[in-house]
């Protein structure tokens, strides 16, 4: 006998989703009124609205705001159904999912499982090396910052004292800017008032990119602009450097430069994120599923792939779309029309991407914007820039409460140059620990 | 060779506090303008609003914004210094505390470790019961509420389901009324959003009270209207009945009755939890230490306890101190102005509790108030009475920017019966694991 969840008996098509990011919540959104049946698997009861998760790393605004229960946002949804469970495997052949709480059966299978930290094969980084790509990783990251200084009180050697004082980030993306632009911010405003003890000159912030240019897949000038107001915060920017090694303490670029950090902050790089039992002939290198102009995953009739796991190539994106929300977004909302489409026996649509541009912010009054308006490219760095990204991410987060939320912390540590919650509170990474210098000429 | 923590050189008196709750954070406000040097040690960087916990456990604020940093709150004060340390003892004849970050020399000792959850010497209780004593309680409490359901989803068994559904709170003071206020109110108007697939009429919620009345040492009208809302909201109040086993399934009453719970939850008692190294005469029953009038604990000269820790055993109170926030609040102000005046040489003031009077709330527009104004005493209880405990609790959350966010959470809940962070994140407390009781039966 099979072992399988309990979920209401229907008559109805089921349609099963893995993962409730960006794509699996909008596709769950857009059959709201189909005659089918939307179940859910995550293995987390909420949503998380990754964009902002480094703000939840540097203490900017609380992690309750910029994630979501599920059945929160589902609640007036009555086709909908989630299941918190782990998925262990697929079966396309008899069409279920085997799961943690048992075996789940579908119709059409959605697979919306994002992306994952791509170390590269790297072990010892990523045993060594912090990520933030979950709320997890972003609460690590913001307990170990906050604990280092409670240790580097103590130290005398400088050379100890910067390796719990200095951070290097590496990747030059979005959120490797963004995480060195807030860090620099906290250095430069935050930081020094809390822990009047220490010298704030002495924290250095390092932001190591492979290639010639910040924000590689922007415009050269959102690049530039966004290195210059990184160094004008006082952001060591060092391009053209790989990270060949990372002890946990000394950092070695291809270069023969080293850095002490016990604090290295990964964000060179994603990866598919595949469930088990998709033919292997489908998964492309980067562990994308590939899929058809309809994200119907190579060799299947009924498994679909959307957002960041979900390779599209096509002419226009040989590289297949960015990894962003908002493909992610438009291919949930458009495979929600579709399914319903072929139900009814209608043809699909093919997916189109309309590219709204990208964008990334650097700190207090400064991000740079690529935006294509009625098809229109505005390139925009600074004060606008920065106005425009916050509004649309304002907008964004999930619940009106939780934009409430980030309002007032935003407006409070607008104004007061003083973010909310500089809290260690659960877990933080220890890398090496540290050699504990008091002598006796320390002593009281 | 000693092993000292650092803490920046001096020739002033150091005053050192263990704990950071009400009555040592008081303490160290009020050594403000002083000519000493405070020294802080906590195990956590952080204040907890404990009267709020219980909204925490339930889902009704945000962690975050019922604690407060400790370096936010002095950020302003010079002579102020934070560690984050764990006490192993107190050397009172060399004068230092023995702490994780080495030894830390003091002139002025002053203990204020409050209490912790009095499980009675019942070791199975302590393993199976969830109490709400500190922020990690209270968030264990909501993961493990939320999960049941999760888990209830895929029962039939009709004993299996009460298990996870049905909830025991031991202990009728504030806390047990407040929690099972809460935990009714997201019966009745929460859940059944959630979980749709679940009748909620299965879920049962028990207050077990030893005594013959709710809220014990407040008046008979505060208990009997506490009993009375308490069951109009659908509350099982058992009066005079102990708990004598509960092996995480089954709770057993000295009356031979039993329930089904995976959850109890544990209110019935507090300890004091002293340091280590105080001499045994001083420690009284209920692990309090004896201090005279000035909160000098018996037998020291510069040993100073405040708080629940604290037993001050007067003829108005022979039992010692209500363990409320009010006592730990005056004696910390008022330590403050005392060492001020002993080492100015001047006699230090003995304390006198101006009793403010106690309240507790019960649920959505309900609490019960005996309040002590210019010394007459008010006794009210419904709305007026949850207004002003809403009003109190408010102003009393350390930190507009928390205030602002309780303020939001509030409003938010109360008029969308709606509550906001239904997270399942961080640990949760499984006992017997659930037995799957899926047959084909269910299958679909």
């Amino acid at each position: 006998m099979e072992n399988y969840a309990k979920i209401a008996a229907t008559s109805k098509s089921r349609v099963v989703i893995i993962g409730g990011g960006f794509a699996g919540i909008e596709l769950a959104k857009s059959l709201r009124e189909a005659d089918v049946q939307v179940v859910l698997i995550d293995k987390e009861n909420y949503h998380t609205f990754q964009p902002l998760l480094y703000q939840v790393a540097t203490a900017g605004v609380e992690a309750d705001s910029i994630i979501h229960p599920f059945r929160k946002i589902f609640k007036h949804q009555q086709n909908f159904y989630f299941r918190l469970a782990e998925v262990v495997h697929v079966d396309t052949e008899n069409r279920f999912v085997e799961t943690s709480i048992g075996l789940i059966k579908y119709d059409y299978l959605v697979i919306a499982t994002g992306a994952t930290t791509n170390f590269f094969g790297n072990k010892q980084m990523e045993k060594n090396a912090i990520s933030i790509k979950s709320l997890d990783d972003a609460l690590e990251l913001r307990n170990t910052i906050l604990y280092n200084f409670e240790k580097a009180l103590q130290l005398n050697d400088k050379e100890q004292l910067n390796s719990l004082m200095d951070y290097v980030i590496v990747g030059g993306g979005p959120t490797g800017v963004e995480v060195a632009g807030a860090l620099c911010e906290l250095r430069n405003h935050v930081f020094p008032k809390d822990y009047k003890e220490l010298d704030f000159r002495e924290m250095d912030i390092y932001l190591i990119q492979s290639g010639p240019q910040l924000l590689k897949g922007m415009s050269d000038e959102a690049g530039q602009k966004a290195q210059e107001y990184l160094e004008r915060f006082g952001v060591k920017v060092w391009l053209n450097r790989r990270v060949k090694t990372y002890d946990g303490y000394t950092v070695t670029l291809d270069t023969g430069e080293t850095l002490v950090t016990r604090t290295l902050i990964w964000a060179a790089g994603v990866t598919g994120a595949p469930v088990h039992g998709i033919r292997p002939d489908s998964v492309l290198k980067g562990n994308q599923l590939q899929v058809d102009v309809y994200n119907r995953v190579a060799g299947y009739e009924n498994v679909f792939a959307i957002g960041d796991i979900a390779a599209m190539i096509t002419e226009e994106y040989p590289l297949g779309l960015p990894m962003l929300a908002q493909p992610a977004l438009q291919q949930g909302e458009l495979l929600g029309q579709n399914l319903k489409r072929l139900m009814a026996g209608k043809p699909m649509q093919p997916f189109e991407y309309n590219d709204k541009g990208s964008m990334a912010t650097v700190g207090r009054n400064r991000a740079v914007a690529d935006l294509k308006l009625f098809k229109k490219e505005i390139k925009t760095q600074g004060f606008i820039a920065w106005l425009i990204w916050m509004f649309i991410h304002l907008i964004s987060v999930v619940g009106f409460r939780n934009r409430l939320v980030v309002l007032v912390n935003w407006g409070w540590n607008y104004f007061t140059y003083d973010t909310g919650n500089r809290l260690i509170m659960g877990k933080k990474h220890v890398n090496v620990p540290v050699k504990e210098t008091i002598t006796e000429k320390t002593m009281e």
